[in-house]
């Protein structure tokens, strides 16, 4: 069944379309944080963000149905779900983030954020991590670092080495280490400015996801938000995996403690329902639309829009963000005792509920070990439990739950990566 | 209350966020052809493509909602609706066209449609017309010619003039008027080469549906079509306003018989709810696919596949290509009766149930009017019409209803459009 389901895939979409596992799953119903393959097994997902409120919760069901049955079109005309959705939206950030445009992916959402600090710098340079991914479109996948050994072949996108004191740049501690990603920006803007392509802006996810959710030294986010408008440059955070609560703030940039210029936003925002977008500045945002004629065909519709309030709905009623840091808490603390008895373990991060553990070889020597994380998740699946990996090693085993994640899910998710790190080592 | 709105919505999205009309309309319900706004006034919507089968169609909404409820996650996992829905769509084209790539926007399509013909061909040039708009990504909006006065600020893209016998092309006519719009490709395709960017392909409506929808000198297409091909460019039709019966067939460049390399498809495709893709061969794909790892998140998930599904079953069931035909032909023939009488009337253009009317302020010179087009549209929407307008002077009223479109909604959008046209003759 699943093969011939597999050879259909290949002849319709082709071999190149990614999926994930060794043996792929067939999905066919979800609830909450699980999911249930076409065989009736049942699986803890603890991979998929988008779900933030849980697979298929009935709220925003009921939302989607009503508003779907009444009304959809475009915004050339007066609504008021637009309006209630930007209000409520915007209402979760401080002052001067207090407009938004709507798309309906965060591809979309990053490269109009491209476009409007491009326009209005009027120069092109961006900087971006060395390990990132920001979406699909030409002038988003210029800063594919991932795909790219840590460059991009654009000109106009230069990629700093991502800030982390786990394999810090040239062996550095402390203040020492600090300045030296600092500097890594300033570089970064004068090679653009002595090239006159100039220097428009940053685009960073504010919790380094992509990256593998490195601790970050303290003190350098603040200290490259101020570098970059120094130099004239705009700070755009994608928070297409840090927003809607997943590190136990609203947005992660609220963890962090740096404001952006721009906010880009995407995966959770709709449950699924594909709706994204970007909140800035009603100056930026002013001063962007006088120049261009930007218009989506189905961003902010009302039912994207009735989507996007229950989804917030449910965060607030539900008491979502303290859910994540309780049982974010408790997911990292387990994972820490993990670490412990775990020689292939080099290191845990935890942000809410994202984590990142650091599968090597050599813990001493950190080596990275992308086969034992792609054996670990394979076994995992096997064992009813659904994570990724990521980092610019591909050996950061990536968990990224719903948020509805209770401590038996916890206990559920914590036991049997136990057991597959147990049965790994002994390959 | 709508001034209320229109204040709310100044200071949330912006004053630069596109709105119809002079007094912009308040819409609260959608069903079938028609549109409600908060007072309850009914409106005939001879303008929206997207809710190809009718507003809130019963048949789609319930659709959308048992797959919501059921389960809606990203195609790294196996499902079959994926693969239904590709299969019948690409069913819908001749034998080449037989893979899919599926997207959430047609802005989306486009962009990787350009990704793909530029990675393929390893060239940049893409040639595009002088009064068009494919999208809103920064590598599409270098093809928005339409605002722009006619040319693309990006080396990477040449417009030609797009093809008409209205406005002929140095007054030319017959044969030579043919070759000359041959001619401006070729130049084209000569200026990319010299340059070194070199010609990758042409991106183009089959209908030309913002240029106008200008009836097109015989034996032009077939040829340009030759001519890309021989140039070792590829051939992408834009069918996001063409596509999905809009003209009688179910794809535009069937009506014009001439078969592209890659179709870009969107607005209709899911009624409303955001799903776009393309349709190509293939080896066209695959060979995209292995240099390029492209993924995206909401792209292809189960409940945009059930939505697309479900408008396929509506479109193929209620034969509503049949109609497009049959009530098409009516609304063309009751054009052509109200020309003769409205001397402001310069051209009627009809393809299916798509209708461009020329408006212009002296016949014999076909001196464009756009102040009187907009007069038009603003009187229509006043008596409970709803249509807009395009072309390259702004000056070309575009009707392009829901399919569901019957005889007696035809009377009421042309005995209307002959009282606003009476009126606006006088004022």
């Amino acid at each position: 069944m699943s093969e011939d389901l597999l050879n259909r895939r290949y002849r319709l979409v082709g071999k190149g379309a990614p999926l994930f596992y060794e043996k792929p799953l067939h999905v066919v119903r979800g609830e909450g944080v699980l999911l249930f393959d076409a065989d009736g097994n049942e699986y803890l997902d603890a991979y998929n963000n988008v779900p933030v409120v849980g697979h298929c919760n009935p709220r925003v069901v009921e939302a989607l149905t009503r508003q779907a049955g009444l009304l959809n079109v475009h915004t050339r005309y007066l609504h008021e779900n637009l309006l209630d959705y930007t209000e409520r939206l915007t209402a979760t950030f401080s002052a001067p983030l207090d407009m938004a445009i709507l798309t309906c992916t965060g591809s979309e959402a990053n490269d109009v954020a491209l476009r409007m600090v491009r326009e209005l710098t009027g120069k092109r340079g961006i900087i971006c991590s060395n390990s990132t991914y920001h979406g699909n479109t030409t002038a988003v996948d210029e800063l594919s670092t991932m795909f790219r050994g840590g460059k991009s072949e654009s000109p106009n996108v230069r990629a700093i080495p991502f800030p982390e004191t786990y394999r810090p740049l040239n062996g550095l501690t402390g203040e020492a280490l600090a300045d030296a990603y600092v500097n890594e920006v300033q570089a970064a803007i004068r090679a653009f400015e002595e090239s006159g392509t100039g220097f428009a802006g940053m685009l960073v996810c504010p919790i380094f996801a992509n990256e593998g959710l490195p601790d970050v030294p303290a003190g350098v986010m603040p200290r490259i938000a101020r570098i970059v408008r120094e130099a004239g440059g705009m700070l755009i955070f994608d928070e297409v995996q840090a927003g809607f609560g997943r590190t136990g703030y609203m947005w992660g940039h609220q963890m962090i403690g740096v404001e952006p210029d721009i906010v880009t936003m995407g995966k959770p925002m709709g449950n699924g329902h594909p709706i994204a977008g970007l909140v800035s500045s009603a100056d930026i945002i002013n001063a962007f639309r006088s120049r261009v004629m930007y218009f989506n065909t189905f961003g902010g519709n009302p039912v994207s829009c009735a989507v996007g309030l229950a989804v917030l709905d449910v965060i607030q009623e539900e008491r979502l963000l303290d859910n994540v840091r309780n049982v974010g808490a408790y997911v990292a603390q387990g994972l820490r005792e993990l670490k412990q008895r775990h020689e292939a373990i080099g290191d845990i991060r935890a942000r809410g509920l994202f984590f990142g553990v650091e599968m090597v070889s050599d813990r001493a020597r950190k080596t990275p070990s992308a086969e034992m994380a792609n054996m670990v998740l394979n076994r995992m699946r096997e064992n009813g439990v659904l994570i990724s990996r990521a980092g610019p090693f591909d050996n950061v085993l990536k968990m990224r739950p719903p948020l509805p994640f209770t401590k038996a899910h916890a206990d559920r998710l914590l036991s049997t990566l136990d057991q597959c790190l147990e049965a790994v080592a002994h390959v």
